[in-house]
């Protein structure tokens, strides 16, 4: 993956900003902790200066989704108003008061044949960030990379263009009056689908792919890129309330799980009951959902208990509902609450709730996903509930980092060996 | 990427297989060290009991290699004798005696709302090893993987078929007689390209891809795979001898980065002078590379020095030889020869040798690498010379792990939290 043959390709409005945040890492790479917190206070000072700016172009977008029929809750996480805009610049100033990861010397050893080997901790190169239709993505994401010292390449849903330009161009001027590069920041333009397309095989300007944003749009990144990707997203998690689960703490965390906010990754799309727990039990659980207009789809078992419920498709536990709906399933046994996570989970965050704790040290560690809680809701997995100050999203994967990802995921690492002439025999 | 659509797809050899791994990976991420390292020797001696019908096998790879006219280096990587089976088992023994990081505690801390939270390091699941004809191969993987819990699907190259057949059929009848699930170590035999194809798009099936061999084989993975892959190999690695490099170390560190074992990622391709030590010293230097039948392409100003060499072109500068073909390119400071890493370089190993310590500070922060060297030889990257015990593959690409690879890069991460009914507020 060489760059050399960089100018044989064609000239693109994507392949031409890489390539300027390419060259623009190697500043990067050195600048100091003190520098790039200055340029983020100042990125945060331009973006209150510029509100009307980005007020008026923020208008725009919102009448171009109201005329192309744009959902309201689209439109209403695309929307800006001068608390949100204040909010957002503080996200900013949030980073600047998070330890800086790079420059740590990891390890530190020395070997037999005199040689000294550390391992220190550098930006990750340039960042590819494809999400959808969310301003405020794009000043987090530009923060957050900046912090690490990468320059970042920005592709947001072209519903936000109007907004993100303006506020990209903002954050470019107010760099230029920094000591870390303008160019360092890019935003892709081209609102086409090819624009990412292109982004996603530009092996040698682009390091690193994160996508933010639906499962289509993950899929999409994750099918298609020759460049390396981290994975987040798509949560279909699951809440196992075992036999002996403490009954008022089983409905709460089960409750918080779905209803606290379903749309988002973390929350429960099916609640999996031991049988003895739910003969007695499940009547008064469901009673809670439905008050709450959960739409409750059930397995067989379930549905003897409680007749007035749909049934539940393979299609279904497979789902990400992301809405008030839960599928229940009824298990006797933590060895088939594991199997049906095995099978359907997405090993992003599964729960149980128990009082044995034999059955939860199983739990926890046969279930293999990126957070497995014992008695506490999977709405936690979070980098803010984490307490890591930051998050750039909440990796699936397994490589590189798994769960929420804090400033330390943006990093990668270096050897640095000192010799006295060595060479190897 | 759910695993519910698997019923759906057609049954091959590489889906049948790596379903098999993947269902063996629950058993394998339970195992104890103490069972890994048991079966790990039960392998080794399963490997010498078996030696006779390991080398029957080998001798008809080595016979239909021959008759398809395989090179004789090619031929030597493929043939096994009863030493190098000593050798290949003994590797096995030696990574029993390794720490295991499984199950270790990576960090743990309490929030103020009472979670207990900690971060465990846990196998990656099934990797899948895409690799030549190299049987060593086959065995190094299968025990470092298996070390690390992981489940292996093995892809050699199609040349070592029958050794590879014989010697996997070995492991796996020692494993039944193990705790590990035999099924946790899979061959594919299907020699076809098509198969490696299918490998690269099992996502669900195969967590991680890892090819180890030449640039064509991993340019391959790289652009096809929709599986994450651990990059490694290619390596265009320069020596930088800079104006106030001590002579005598200057040529021994270029020597060895050169000669020592050419055909390897870590060799030297381009030498790198400062002019002030080329008018003086690069004659002596040349000498001592004709000595070795190292054919010399240089830059004008080296030709200038040296008028029997060839010219080198920027193709050559941007070819990974592994042979004893060298490129010599003049520069006028650290800030050139930086600038002709940056363009050329594969960021896998690099050098600088010099006196003057604020230019070996400088090459050490601003050359982006897996490896820089100050005053020793490129060849060191390497994870036996790092003293990590073992090795599957030097890591060029910037995520998850960089450099010489060890077990930890063989593992992920799970967050484990442990609470008393906590519900997001």
């Amino acid at each position: 993956m060489s760059e050399v043959k960089i100018s044989e390709a064609r000239i693109s409005e994507v392949r031409t900003k890489a390539a300027l945040a390419k060259e623009a890492a190697a500043a990067m790479n050195l600048a100091t902790t003190k520098e790039k917190n200055e340029a983020l206070l100042k990125l945060a000072d331009a973006l209150i200066a510029g509100q009307d700016a980005i007020l008026e172009a923020n208008a725009k977008d919102i009448r171009s989704g109201e005329a192309n029929g744009t959902s309201s809750s689209l439109l209403d996480r695309l929307r800006l108003n001068p608390s949100r805009i204040e909010g957002i610049a503080d996200g900013l100033r949030q980073v600047v008061e998070l330890d800086d990861p790079i420059g740590t010397v990891l390890e530190s050893f020395d070997r037999p044949n005199g040689l000294h080997i550390e391992k220190h901790r550098v930006p990750l190169g340039v960042i590819g960030m494809i999400y959808e239709a969310r301003p405020n993505v794009t000043v987090d994401a530009a923060g957050l990379c900046l912090k690490t010292g990468n320059p970042v390449v920005l592709r947001g849903g072209s519903a936000a263009l109007e907004s993100n330009r303006v506020i990209v161009e903002l954050m470019r001027q107010a760099l230029a009056d920094t000591a870390l590069p303008a160019d360092a920041l890019q935003m892709i333009e081209d609102a086409n689908r090819s624009s990412v397309d292109e982004m996603l095989k530009l092996n040698g300007l682009i390091d690193v792919i994160i996508p933010r944003g639906g499962a289509s749009l993950i899929q999409n990144v994750v099918l298609n890129a020759t460049v390396p990707v981290i994975e987040t997203g798509a949560g279909i998690c699951h809440t196992y309330v075992d036999a002996t689960a403490e009954p008022s703490m089983a409905e709460e965390i089960a409750l918080n799980a779905k209803v606290q906010r379903p749309s988002v990754c973390n929350a429960m799309e099916t609640l999996i009951i031991h049988s003895a727990y739910a003969e007695s039990r499940l009547a008064a659980m469901a009673e809670r959902f439905r008050e709450k207009n959960v739409e409750l789809r059930g397995c067989e078992r379930a549905k003897s208990l409680l007749p007035w419920i749909k049934s539940a498709t393979e299609q279904d536990y497979a789902t990400e509902y992301g809405d008030y709906i839960l599928n229940v399933k009824l298990v006797d046994s933590v060895d088939e609450a594991i199997a049906h996570i095995r099978r359907f989970g997405t090993m992003h965050s599964e729960c149980i709730v128990t009082e044995t704790q034999a059955n939860a040290e199983r739990f926890l560690a046969e279930v293999d996903a990126a957070a497995v809680y014992h008695n506490a809701s999977t709405r936690f997995t979070d980098g803010f509930e984490f307490g890591f100050g930051a998050e750039i999203g909440i990796s699936t994967q397994k490589l590189h980092a798994r769960g929420p990802m804090g400033l330390p995921a943006l990093t990668s690492t270096k050897y640095i060996i000192k010799g006295n002439g060595q060479v190897r025999g």
